[in-house]
């Protein structure tokens, strides 16, 4: 298919379905009476259990915020209201003491405490909505509140993790997992925009970091690697998470725009998107798995050859934005045969949403449409995104 | 088929399938440098990480030492070797400082603390370990470990569980797993062996407790339930495990034959074994599912319909037990459906061992031997346990 003619295919196709996705969401996931939103929703959209998981509330928030601010068909008062509702519910409940900066991982529907991880992701989920959410409203103890936590974080992860209340064991391996540094360069951007470039330096120190995860002559990105940025021995070493790969790509092809750095746009395109997704691609029955080992050995996650959604969607928006940076048709190629799969097999036209776990086969195995990990997010961010890409490519002559 | 024919058809095949099983592991899981056993073993016992996992350890141990101390064709100096090697590696290196009873979950391969886990099982897993290795070997100082270590154990559950170091949080649903009481059962039989009923005061407690997860009318065994014995509400309420159930029912059958309860026994063989089982039981494919949801919604589990082989092992003892024990025709027709699925699907007869984690529709997704959860331990554990209560049912007149 010609470029033109597929990408006005994919815009009669991706606005639709966002449209359809928020739809969903507006109608099942608030919760009147406390604020923030329920998560665990069956495949029809009933609530099948109350509990309140903090990253998916930041989620949530950052979601209904962006669209409002930057999407003129979805600046609606109810989503602006909702958006609220979730910003205020975190800034009331998610931090477990006043004194502490620690976010809890679950909160009960009124907001208490139900357990807390000792990591760094709650905290970073509620920074990304309220710095939007700030953006949106105008209202300054939103960002205030996201830039106190931005900072914790970076504490944590550069300076000193006491507070996360790990115990330090001689045992353990040190090493960075991949999501350290693509959070904190997701977040570096976020409450960077308009700054004037003042987490710059926070920018430069998560991309080197990343990049030390591309190894052996840059033909894997490994999830986890030594503190200096070593291949590590063992399963931890040769951990490969095709989704994750793909997703930090797009998070740095976008910083190598800001860099004007094009051959780091290069490398990017190649190392964490183009080769991941062929070694994560199921060649029996399509689809990105869940975990690899690099030397091809069996994961020990039960789910590594399940068919998740994230890892779908996050390749649609790097492919896209791979082929809006170079116009290489091997990559529209790619976005295009990556959101065929995804839209045949996780949308789900009876009730809404999309599904989040498929088997290996490409079958259903989980018919939630929210639950602890999945809620209102990758699915509707990857939409607009690639809903907005479309639309820039097409507008050019 | 006759039972005794269908009696003698399986002590043609449960013997041989353990010996196989044992020849796996001391081929291919032994530490002679540290001691302890590796037990990430790839599909031909090829070591493919070397973390010891401290509930391994303390399994392999038992399992050597009770196989030595009962089986007289496993009466073999290397196994007793093989065990005590294991014994003293927990002895030195499972607790994480002299001043606390914690032990780790998980090991460098020379013994340094890796990771620690807040609950119980790694200090009941070396507790059960020790205590049959002290029993075997007749030196007191294993059999000391492991009760210092179930008093602490006992301690955390029944009156302070701050040392295992869960902050105590507002929101958090107090509720008590089926396996907590279930382990302790275990521990208690496993340590009250010729004590003269000094555990009988836990034991009791233990049974108790597990009675009370057995919910609406003893139709479903709820797998948490509240401290005083009561349905919860969400996911976690509605959370059953059919694996569980079915060994938990066999700790309790093997307890009312101790107190000489039949009343007990009956009600153990219909609530926690033929009724989880017939609604564990896939009725698409075959095989037990890993988790339900009582009110038939969509776990939350990933692997909620992979077929596990630990949930068909513990079922396979729990229905020759109980068919030993009433003598009825429809218990030996359910132990030889499990048991039939479970030979055809979960062995290895290439490699020896067997594979543990199935998809749904019975094919292996893991082609590991052994991990961070599968050792040397259920499948022989239930082998010889099914092989005794065959021997003694075919020895009948």
């Amino acid at each position: 298919m010609e470029a033109r003619t597929l990408l006005e295919t994919w815009r009669a196709r991706l606005g639709p379905e966002l449209d359809g996705v928020i739809d969903f969401w507006t109608r099942h996931s608030h919760d009147a009476e406390h604020g923030g939103f329920f998560s665990c929703l069956g495949r029809d959209g009933s609530v099948y259990d109350d509990v309140k998981y903090v990253w998916l509330q930041g989620r949530q928030v950052w979601v209904y915020a962006r669209l409002y601010r930057t999407v003129p068909r979805f600046r609606r008062p109810e989503l602006l209201e909702a958006a609220r509702a979730g910003g205020e519910f975190l800034l009331h409940f998610a931090r477990v003491g006043t004194e502490s900066h620690k976010a809890a991982f679950a909160l009960s529907r009124d907001g208490r405490p139900a357990k807390v991880q000792r990591s760094i992701y709650s905290e970073c989920f509620c920074a990304l909505g309220l710095d939007e959410l700030g953006r949106t409203t105008g209202e300054s103890r939103y960002r205030r509140e996201a830039q106190v936590l931005l900072d914790a974080v970076v504490h944590w992860v550069r300076e000193d993790p006491t507070e996360l209340g790990r115990p330090p064991l001689a045992g353990a391996v040190p090493h960075e997992p991949l999501a350290v540094p693509m959070m904190l360069l997701c977040l570096a951007e976020q409450l960077g925009m308009g700054t004037g470039g003042q987490l710059a330096e926070l920018e430069q120190w998560c991309a080197q970091r990343l990049l030390s995860h591309l190894q052996r002559d840059g033909s894997v990105v490994l999830e986890n690697v030594s503190e200096d940025g070593k291949e590590l021995p063992g399963c931890l070493g040769r951990q490969q998470n095709p989704g994750h790969a793909l997703e930090a790509g797009w998070f740095l092809l976008r910083y190598a725009q800001r860099q004007g750095d094009s051959a780091l746009a290069a490398q990017v395109i190649q190392g964490f998107m183009v080769q991941p997704f062929r070694a994560g691609w199921d060649p029996e029955h399509g689809g990105l798995f869940a975990f690899q080992d690099v030397d091809g050995l069996c994961p020990t996650q039960l789910e590594w050859s399940m068919k998740l959604w994230w890892p779908h969607v996050e390749a649609m928006v790097a492919f896209l934005a791979a082929y809006a940076h170079s116009r290489d048709p091997a990559l529209l190629h790619l976005f295009h045969q990556v959101a065929e799969y995804t839209f045949q097999r996780f949308r789900d036209p009876a009730h809404g949403e999309w599904f989040g776990y498929l088997a290996r086969d490409g079958t259903v195995a989980l018919s939630i449409k929210g639950g602890p990990f999945k809620g209102c997010f990758h699915v509707p961010r990857a939409l607009h995104m690639c809903e907005e890409l479309v639309e820039q490519l097409l507008q050019e002559p």
